[in-house]
Parts: C-alpha cells; sequence; structure tokens
C-alpha cells in the first residue's frame, strides 16, 4: 500500500517546507520536495501535516455523563460517577467508538484508555473497547483500570476512625484478569496494547503494585496511573506511607521510562527530582484539573527539570470533551500565570512536540512514533488551513495551538492507514453512531447521588469546609 | 413578520419544558406548550433555545494577527500588536465580518467591538467596522478605542526617569470623532450602537474620561474601558494617581450601572466594594488572560460580592478565537481552583445566565434583551443536541457549557430577524469570506518588533524580571 501526500506543508527548524510525503505500508518512506508518485496521490496543498498526537489518558465510558455531573471536587464526584456507571457491554463498545472519533477529529492517533470495568463482566468490557478502536482503527493502549480497595478509602480520615469494607474481587483474581487480556489483546504489531494500570495510591495495595510491575516486566507492557491529583490524595499518602506517594511508588519499583501518571498536581520538589530521575511521564489533563478544582499542575517546573510531559483529556465526565486540540490549548497557555517571566512559558510548537514526541516517550514507543521521520510508523494528522477558524492565514501552528479549530482534521493516517479522508472517518458510520448514542440516552436534568449523601459530611469535615 | 420555533426545549426551574416559541416583528410574542402557528414554522425538536450571548469585549481586527503573536505579556504583546496592525479600511470591514460569523456560530448575538482605529482614517475605521455588522445582522456596540498618551506610557516607570512622546492627536480632537460617529452611525432601534471606550487609565488621561462621560451622558452611550488587566497596570496607577485605579475612576465619575469593565485581574478589596456600589460591570476574558499571563481574575468574589460578571472572547490574536462558547467554559471551570469550596463554583446554568442577562446588564438592556421572555427582543440561539459533541444525551446546558460543542449553532435570530439557519450563516457569504482572508494574507513564521526590542529591557527591570 502507497500512499503520497503530494505538497503539504510540514514544520521545520525556521518555519516551514513544503514537501512530498510518501507512506509505504505502515511507515513513512520518504519526505522529500518531490519524490516519484506513481500510486494514488493525496492533495497537501494549503494543508499542515504533523505527527499524530497522543491523548495520554482517558476513561471511554464516561462520555455517559458528560455534561450532568456535578460540580464537585474528584472525591465527591467519583461517588456520583460510580452511583451512575454504565454496566452494558453495549455502551462501553459505543463510547469507545465515541472518544475514539473525537480523538481523531482533533489530532488524535492514539489513545490511551484507562479503561473502567464491569464488576463480573472485566473481560467483556475489555472485548469491547478492543473491538470499538479496531473498528475506527485508532492506535489504542487498553488500560483497565484496577484497584483492590473500596472507594470510600479514597478520602483521607483525618482524625476520625473510618472503617472500609474489603473490595469485592481480590487483589490475585484482578491481576489474572490482567494476564488474561494480554494474552488475548495485547497485539503491538495490530497497534493494539494492553496496559497495566492500577488506579493510582488512594485505592491500591502494594500487592497490586507489585502484581503490576511483574506483570509490565513479563510481557513488556506500559504502566498507567493516576497520581496525586487532589489535596486529599496528598493528605491519604502522609496517612497511608508517612511520605509522598512519589516516593513509596518510587521505593516499591513502580516508576520507570514506561511509567506515565496522569495529573501530578501536588508534587513537592523532592517528588519532582524522583519523576525526572526515572524518566516518569507526566500526563497532563488541563481541564479536568480545572472542573474538579483539582488544582493547576507545575507543568513549566516539570519541563525545566527534564520532565516528560504529555496530554490528555481525562474522562468526558470531568471535562467534558475529547477534543485533544482544546486540552493542547488550555495545557499550554494556562502556565502563563504561574511564571512571571514570559520566557518560561510554552510556545505552539513546544505544545505540538509535548503531544506527539512526548507521548510517543509516555508509551516508550519515540524510535517508531511522534515525529515526521522517514521510518517512522505513518501515524499522521493532516490539517485543512483554509478553515474559517485558521484564518486568515498567519502561523499555521500557532493558529492550530492558540486559535479553536474546528473542523480542520482533513486526514489522518494510523499505522499507514488512512482512516479519516476529506474530514470524514472512512472506517465506521459516524451518523449511525451518533444515532446510537441517541437512542441509548435521554436528556436528563439533576440527579441525587446516594453515596455522596453518605459521605459529603465526612469529606468536608477533613477538607476544613466549613 | 412572524416565526414559529415549534416544539423546543427551554430551560426553566426545575429543568427543561418543550414550548412553542413565536417572534413577531423584533419580539418573542409567546411562548407556550402550542401557540397558534398558521405562518412559516421551524421545527425545534430535539434542539435547545437559549437567549443570546454577549461577546462583551473583543476587538476584531486583531484576528490579522491571530496565531502568530509571540507569546508575550499585555505590555510586550501590544508594542508587537501595533508594529503589525492592519492599516487597511478594508482589513477592518473583513476581520470584522469573521470576528460576527464566529460570535454568532458559537452563540453569540450581540459583539461589544472595542475598534482599534486606523491613524487620520478613524471614521473610516468606525464606519466600515459597522458596515460589516449590519451585513451580517448581528447586535453591534462599536466602542471605537481611543487614548491620548502614548504607548510607553503605559509602562511604570519604576525608579526610572521616563520621557514618552505625545500622542499624535489631541484629545479634543479624539472627542470630536467619537461625537461625529455618534451622529452618523449609531442607531439603536436598528441594533447599531455606539460606546464611548478610552482605552484605560495606562494610556488616558482624566480630560478624555470626562469628555467620555460628557459623551455618554449627552447621547445616552455606554462606556467600555480596560481595567487592571496586569500588575504592571496596577504599579502604574499607583504611580499616576498615588492610588488604585478603581478609586480614581470612581473619583472621576467614570464608573455607572452601563460602565464595562474588561479584564478586572488585579483588584484589591476595597476596589471590589466600589465596583458593585456603581453596579459596573465586569467582562472576564479568561482566554487571553491567560495566553498573556495576565492571572486569573477573582471572578467567584465578584460574584459574591454582586458584581455582574459577563464573558468577552478579547481579541483574535490574544485568544486566539473568537468562540464565545470556549471563553463561557474555561471562564467557569478556571476559578474551582481558585476556592476549595465546590458551593462556590459557577454552575453551568449560572454561566448561561451570566453571558445572557449578564450581557444585557453590561449594555443596560436588561429590559431588551437577556433571557427569554415575552416582550423581549428576540436575540435568540438554537442549539442543535444531536451533534456528536453533544452526544450521548444528558443535560443540555451541561453539555453545551461544559463540553467543547462543535457545530452546534443550528439557527440564530437578532432583533427577530433570523440570520443563520440550518448551520449556516443567511445574511452573507461565509465561503466567499474565508477566500479573502485567504487572499488578504499569507502564512509567515517568526517576525520581529522594533518596539519590543527598544522597551524590553526596560520592562524587565521594572517588573524584576532577571
Amino acid at each position: 500500500m502507497v500512499d503520497t501526500i503530494r505538497n503539504v506543508l510540514i514544520p521545520v527548524e525556521n518555519g516551514y517546507d513544503t514537501v512530498d510525503v510518501q507512506v509505504v505500508d505502515n511507515a513513512i518512506a520518504a519526505i522529500s520536495p518531490g519524490c516519484d508518485a506513481t500510486n494514488s496521490a493525496i492533495d497537501g496543498k494549503n494543508k499542515l501535516l504533523l505527527p499524530g498526537f497522543v491523548n495520554a489518558h482517558t476513561h471511554s465510558s464516561e462520555m455517559w455523563q458528560r455534561g450532568i455531573m456535578s460540580v464537585f471536587p474528584l472525591e465527591l464526584w467519583l461517588a456520583e460517577l460510580y452511583d451512575f456507571a454504565p454496566l452494558d457491554i453495549e455502551k462501553v463498545y459505543l463510547s469507545a467508538l465515541g472518544t475514539a472519533v473525537e480523538t481523531l477529529l482533533s489530532g488524535g492517533t492514539t489513545v490511551v484508555d484507562h479503561l473502567v470495568l464491569i464488576p463480573g463482566k472485566e473481560l467483556e468490557t475489555i472485548a469491547s473497547a478492543v473491538r470499538a478502536y479496531k473498528e475506527v482503527g485508532i492506535r489504542a493502549f487498553v488500560a483497565p483500570l484496577i484497584q483492590d480497595e473500596s472507594l470510600s478509602a479514597g478520602i483521607p480520615s483525618g482524625e476520625s476512625e473510618q472503617i472500609h469494607e474489603p473490595y469485592f474481587r481480590s487483589t490475585q483474581a484482578t491481576l489474572e484478569i490482567i494476564s488474561e487480556a494480554v494474552k488475548q489483546f495485547h497485539r503491538p504489531d495490530e497497534g493494539m496494547y494492553i496496559a497495566t494500570a492500577p488506579t493510582g495510591i488512594q485505592l491500591c495495595s502494594d500487592a497490586l503494585f507489585t502484581g503490576c510491575i511483574e506483570l509490565s516486566e513479563k510481557y513488556d507492557l506500559c504502566r498507567h496511573s493516576h497520581l496525586l491529583e487532589t489535596k486529599a490524595q496528598e493528605k491519604l499518602a502522609q496517612e497511608k506511607y508517612g511520605c509522598s506517594a512519589v516516593e513509596h511508588l518510587k521505593r516499591i519499583g513502580y516508576l520507570s521510562d514506561r511509567t506515565s501518571l496522569a495529573h501530578c498536581v501536588h508534587l513537592t520538589e523532592a517528588d519532582i527530582t524522583i519523576l525526572a530521575e526515572t524518566k516518569s511521564t507526566v500526563v497532563h489533563n488541563p481541564l479536568s484539573n480545572l472542573r474538579l478544582g483539582s488544582g493547576i499542575a507545575p507543568i513549566l517546573k516539570y519541563r525545566q527539570a527534564g520532565i516528560n510531559v504529555t496530554f490528555g483529556c481525562d474522562g468526558a465526565s470531568s471535562n467534558d470533551s475529547q477534543d485533544l486540540l482544546e486540552a493542547i490549548k488550555i495545557g499550554s497557555i494556562l502556565h502563563n500565570v504561574t511564571d512571571s517571566d514570559y520566557q518560561h512559558w510554552i510556545t505552539p510548537r513546544q505544545a505540538v512536540e509535548m503531544a506527539s514526541l512526548g507521548g510517543a516517550k509516555a508509551l516508550n514507543m519515540t524510535s517508531e512514533l511522534g515525529s515526521l521521520s522517514v521510518g517512522k510508523k505513518a501515524d499522521l494528522v493532516m490539517y485543512d488551513l483554509t478553515s474559517l477558524s485558521l484564518l486568515p492565514r498567519t502561523d499555521p501552528i500557532g493558529l492550530l495551538v492558540l486559535g479553536r479549530p474546528t473542523n480542520v482534521v482533513n486526514s489522518v493516517w494510523v499505522n499507514g492507514k488512512q482512516i479519516v479522508a476529506d474530514g470524514k472517518v472512512k472506517t465506521i458510520d459516524v451518523d449511525n453512531l451518533r444515532q446510537e448514542l441517541f437512542n441509548h440516552s435521554q436528556w436528563q436534568t439533576t440527579r441525587k447521588s446516594q453515596t455522596v449523601a453518605q459521605i459529603e459530611a465526612h469529606y468536608r469535615t477533613v477538607m476544613n469546609l466549613s
């Protein structure tokens, strides 16, 4: 299979060049002022070609609750979320399709789905998401979200004595599910990966982390977790370990160059040094950090310390979109208010590199992904620069990152296969998906979460809210 | 002229009702479960009807520089902006069209254009923007941006002795331009308004402010200015007046219930009390405040103090879009990180009210605009709830405010006239506009501003940047 993209703009050191890009099988075969195109040629005129971005942290099935979740901090929000989480394999499939489509149409070619599992149907949940991503053709890291402590254990106890119910499934049974998922679904050559993904220190025992480390080493899997998203988690780590969560994760050997950590809002200077030394990746989810009031992650400090940072949308009920360009824009400009020296601010070109090469680093795939380089896998996105939202013409990458691009993704290739053309997803019927999402839902107004009613008073006390 | 919108969702106190809405001439004539529609009926099924929002602060001609401006704080950014500002009446017209279209397609029915004037062609600049807004049919407050001090006077002098060139035009000549603009273009019955708009304390003398107050009283005009956007302006006010900018503006009588103030990032508690007492409006421009590193305006405090707050996109080279829904989303969720008590956070319904009724208050027009009420002017926006970005179905307003709505504006009425239908602007040819914006521009990379080169060292010194 050969595709040649003719006369497309690509960024080079001091501006842009107009080139032809040849894709052969699953890789970039040539980038040149004019390569021999005897096969189908794709018109790249007035278009910009970039390496695909990575939506490096999301929870696809949260899409069923976007727009409806109360304005709550994480701990109460999670309680509400789980009271109404979908328990239906078909819905998992549809929301994975939706997540894939929104990611593709906002510049992403890879999604990391920290997938909430339906209790008792864990492998079916994973199978359903895998099926959706294969059908769309997006590169997918399905990271089954696991824990072995019950939800209330995630809130610091403070001065009070708290007793938590044991989690419904044993640590060993949970690890066996992941092991089985690897055997059934982990197919790197096909762009489908399983990652080990203990949700975070707030709900996982050391035994679960250690089991995940073993699986990661045995099967060469990425590791993915939440880390210090809220002040409550910072308190909890001190209660649980007597040290910071990062120090504890380092001690048990969880941090590595294939470990990506979502959020990282409340880290100490010592924590920052540890993440840099272990070559761990921070996945920045600016929109959910704002929506849940978690805080502004100190991303400029991370970059100065040499930590790899990339972007995620986070689940669609804490954002509430899956638009990666939105996450990149806000995740860049947000930090200008944290450092008065503008020489430290993230430029649009740096943001693009964080979203592409930074994403590849998070997945330990820099030799295969993340830049327009001959020999790398052809995960490419071509943007239409004649969209009203990208006009008048100025700096294409500046417009893409700092603007509010709408209907700008013209074409997408993943693993060399073109799956979006003329702005339309070719692999699935998106109108049919819209109809299915419509049919499986109904307009709602307020709901009341029973769990929130039970835990809110304790939460307010321990967080010193009057 | 009669339009009847049938079976459309509207928000009511405890959820949504499905109603028919009748528009007769320029007003809402009826809202009922089913009114007598013998005239043309518009299908509102699976759609949401809201009062139009106000894009309460922008500078339309900045659209020519979106995507290309350096990552700078306001003072350096302004220097770069003015070095490359368009000096061409045709460009002013095209960017006003573009601003109007992007505002309409993101829920806005009114725009407040703090319009940068081309020196020596001031009335032609105003005429050009007025023509564009009339052609599109959007309600427009053209607020010619005036000053009577030269740009370098806007930077605090600190310890140093600074000498500034006099401004090229006298205060009196400037006021005469505004007076003439009122006579030529101020036509409230036609939805076209001139506002007095001294840029702010940083570049205006008391004589200019006082002249604007007189014009405002004589012709019943709104007053619109920037206020305390940056820390540099806070310093400058102390140097200039020996008190805060707000105290000074109160003293000279500029603050009133028809005064709207863009930004308001650096206010004291005493300043907040003054804005509340004078019934002034704060126009929140969250995206440019982030982009320029100006800071996070304390919007939750303003709301608690009873100050009216509404949203603006700000000019497209400090944002760099004119998408009002983006400004509303970020302008709501941004503040969750400033107050740990989630009971103070802005809900989606409150955000909608700020953008509609809050906008009407800013313009002293609450009796005519800002809510779905029989007798008010029909400035209405109807959203298509079957867009992928608003699915699955949950809470329509939650999805609209917290999501990333794309292609969702189905219809817009301004002053009773339908100017958007089926997602397309009916009054102008948008494809032709795109072509014109394309033809009048070219892709660029970096530029070097001469003025920045002259003032950067002084700026870094006075702002204590090493």
